[in-house]
């Protein structure tokens, strides 16, 4: 049998994701698994995360946009863990109706994040469902051995920290939702542009996982919503949080809609996919922690600190907000 | 906010896959990430797999099963490249009605396999699909730094081996959809049993990964049909194969079917899901290997060998067969 024997599976592989597996350890994508050398004295950081259309991504979302948006979710996980990117494994699921122009563009956004990120495509299964196109990513990561940023190592009095905006994206997704909120938020045509892609393309905050490796006492990356993940970060440390809401870092197009909407604070706080980092810092670590993020760009803010106690209470003129509910869940 | 902030998704993950993640690394699900310490001079290997309800198995199997089968499949990837399972990520898609019985069954039985092979739940996410449940796994294997076993390695004249029996799980997926195939093909109903399980439940090598690691010159797990993952093989190595078809080791159920009906040899030969190992080796390491085989308990034969050439040919009484397609695929 000379025959060509490569199946159709076969072939999309080689056309469209052999290119983006420059990697030795990815062996071209023409064997059963990758070999992956870790770093000496490294642990490895592993995370997966996924997207399923018509739950996390609109179906008529750019192919770039999705592919790139499913791997910088795994990203920002290691970044908020201190973790530098090693690579990553990529499980699609096509249906019949995936053509090659989606796949192409696809690839194409999925090997400019790869690269720009420094996180190479490894290897991956391809599959066709009946059901929607879902993307499933694993990405690994490297920190110190036992360096791992946890959720559970805050410290009493530490500070907290959030980098980027807040509740973006949770307004961007509205608005994809209903084009007419943009004016009775009174935003200009830029700034719904603003949030419209603050939802559809997160910002990982891959360039400030050393900063964060080194200074953090613990981090959770903030894609429920702030207010759900800061409670996590308190439950798991067993301690509370005190948070200023007033300090909490707004967009411009943000501050616009809550003056024009109050209500919408429950929204930014507690909407999805910000993609930001919400981290604890012992206060003398706070100058050093700034010096590091102005140094790659990224804009941080101290929103509150950490107490013995319960809870992540947000605090606006010293009366707490309550809210209906603490995060965004697709689930 | 000292409500309850846990969400549906916690609640699921806490209740029925936290007691699965008794490794450290894995921070008992309550992280963002997993932490792995690689032990030293050693390479990881990674594979994901994964099976999707109506495509790679019956919505109707028993929940335990299909999870069992989405690890096994990775766990015989991992033998196949000689690695020793280290952990795997967990990626599942519910559906709405994916109850709380299917759950159970599903976690119990993914966790008596995961001690089992030595291969414990390191960390995973959970969706809600409005398509068809899906489970993607992850898998990770350790080998010596440089020694994972590859495709694209065997060498003129080495001697090719497989594992336990092929074609059974072809006719078990056969079987299943078609009851009346049992007695055309003349089997006992014990039989059809052992065809039916073998399709349902692989067996994965991992028993045998250290040899095949010490011993193969290349390797490739045969999920796909023997004669398409061989000519894969092949083709990696620049090789030719050259295989007695009446060597090919067949259980004693699929002789009988094929007595009854000849033209199945070719079903036998290209169906998939068989998760055996078939591997090549220098004539002067085949009595290493068979005692180590014998050791463990699992069968491996000799069915041929590798020349100079391309394309895996099937001779039976000397004359090459012809096969439709080599492979089974889902895609």
């Amino acid at each position: 049998m000379t025959s060509s024997d490569e199946s159709a599976e076969d072939r999309l592989i080689a056309r469209y994701f052999r290119p983006l597996a420059r990697e030795a350890g990815a062996f071209a994508l023409a064997d059963d698994a990758a070999a992956l050398t870790p770093p000496p004295g490294c642990d490895l950081v592993l995370t997966t995360d996924g997207v399923i259309a018509g739950v996390h991504f609109f179906p008529d979302d750019p192919p770039q946009d999705v592919a790139r948006k499913a791997l910088r979710m795994n990203l920002s996980d290691l970044a908020a863990k201190g973790a530098k990117p090693l690579g990553f494994l990529l499980a699609v699921a096509l249906t019949k109706e995936t053509d090659e122009a989606w796949l192409s563009a696809f690839a194409r956004g999925l090997d400019e994040d790869a690269q720009r990120y420094g996180c190479p495509l490894l290897g991956g299964d391809t599959d066709r469902t009946p059901g929607p196109l879902s993307v499933s990513i694993t990405a690994f990561g490297v920190v110190p051995h036992g360096g791992m940023v946890r959720r559970a190592t805050a410290r009493a009095g530490d500070r907290i920290v959030v980098t980027g905006t807040i509740g973006d994206a949770a307004l961007g997704v509205k608005l994809r939702g209903d084009a007419s909120l943009g004016a009775n938020w009174r935003l200009s045509p830029s700034m719904q542009a603003h949030l419209l892609q603050r939802y559809l393309l997160p910002q990982p905050r891959t360039a400030l996982a050393q900063a964060i490796q080194h200074n953090a006492s613990a981090s959770i990356d903030v894609s429920d919503g702030l207010a759900g993940d800061l409670a996590k970060l308190c439950r798991a440390s067993a301690l509370a949080a005190e948070i200023d809401a007033e300090r909490v870092p707004l967009s411009e197009p943000a501050r616009t809609a809550l003056a024009a909407e109050p209500a919408l604070i429950e929204t930014l706080l507690t909407g999805g996919d910000d993609y930001e980092v919400v981290l604890t810092l012992s206060p003398d670590k706070l100058a050093a922690f700034s010096a590091a993020a102005q140094a790659v760009g990224i804009a941080i803010t101290e929103i509150g600190r950490t107490q013995i106690g319960e809870g992540a209470r947000f605090l606006k003129d010293g009366k707490p907000l309550t809210f209906t509910r603490l995060s965004y869940s697709h689930f």
